[in-house]
């Protein structure tokens, strides 16, 4: 197996990924295709499809305990679900899979501007496939446990004088990032101040009941 | 990378696996869990679940001519797309995605029955993971080349004769698996004799037109 691509996030951390792809749709970032991979005639014909397929590797993550059940943050984080029933980061071959949507083809550059995605800066992706309708859309598929335990987004609050350190579209990212909790299930304290980092800036914040608020940021 | 089951499948060949997951429901499979990952609680909390993705490996294929491009049999097998943008088992890493419906899951036996798969049997599998509706699905989503070239099945005749060589739910699944044309995209010779291994039976046929004619069948 050879990386085809990196790609490219704001999102250089574990902390603060989005859960799933598509939780942040204002979260832009770009595939680049890799040594041999990076030609321009690779991507022809891919202009026609709206979404896209990467199988990437789960790089931030060490390679677990070799446990082949998990606890996923939609149980509270502490029922145990078999890794085969879970979508968990810890999991044998640490293949991640996302659909992605397609904003922006750049074919001279080899690059791919997407946006929604759940990977990290620098992530090696393993193969990049065009989102098919008719065998891989199931609207209506019973989603076990994820089914009866829907995320609700917190409110988030960004104080101008904070909010000026970012341009339009970073700060609608942020937000929605900041809105789907990016607190471990198992942690609730008031006074914690947790630290994101986003765009080359470390972004402060503590969270009271379903409130967010962004206390300080460093560039 | 390690394989954490294999699939098993009527089909052995490459030749009459579907052009994709679910283009033939009827045909059904079982994926069983091997080595360390052959373990009941590695498939707990699945029952909730539809569907499944699989990520395995195109393994009856060669390493290809390393060519980014590929003639898509959607557009008749002349027209070359670039890899990236299409589901060609000749790629890089030969990494295949499909989603199965599940049937039964045998917990005992840490194998779980799909159908719908585009395995071909013995195919070794890489992951497997939960299909989860607000991540996978796009419903509308636009499928490039693929949307502008629907595919028409053939009307398919079996003789009795024949027929009576398989059980009820075979022949269902064989039926559908023919009507889908198994041929090469740029063959069209209707005197030309084709074998379909399936079930440890070989089936042969012709086509002619858009019918397909069962001929005879060997155990």
């Amino acid at each position: 197996m050879k990386p085809v691509a990196l790609f490219r996030s704001p999102l250089p951390e574990k902390f603060g990924i989005p859960r799933q792809a598509g939780v942040v749709p204002q979260l832009k970032g770009e595939i680049r295709l890799i040594g041999e991979f990076a030609q321009p005639q690779a991507l022809r014909g891919l202009e026609g499809f709206d979404y896209l397929w990467l199988i990437w590797e789960f790089s931030l993550n060490g390679d677990g305990d070799g446990s082949l059940t998990v606890r996923p943050p939609r149980l509270g984080g502490n029922e145990r679900v078999g890794v085969f029933a879970s979508r968990s980061p810890f999991r044998p071959n640490r293949l991640g899979l996302s659909s992605v949507r397609i904003e922006k083809i750049n074919t001279q550059e080899c690059s791919i501007t997407v946006s929604g995605a759940d990977l990290a800066d620098g992530t090696p992706i393993y193969d990049i496939k065009p989102y098919v309708e008719y065998t891989d859309s199931h609207p209506g598929a019973r989603c076990g446990f994820v089914d009866s335990n829907l995320w609700e987004p917190l409110e988030v609050a960004i104080p101008d004088c904070i909010a000026e350190y970012f341009d339009p579209s970073e700060i609608q990212a942020l937000r929605s990032l900041l809105a789907q909790d990016p607190r471990p299930a198992y942690q609730d304290d008031p006074e914690r101040i947790y630290g994101l980092a986003f765009g080359g800036r470390q972004v402060h914040f503590k969270v009271s009941g379903q409130k967010l608020t962004v206390t300080s940021c460093e560039i």
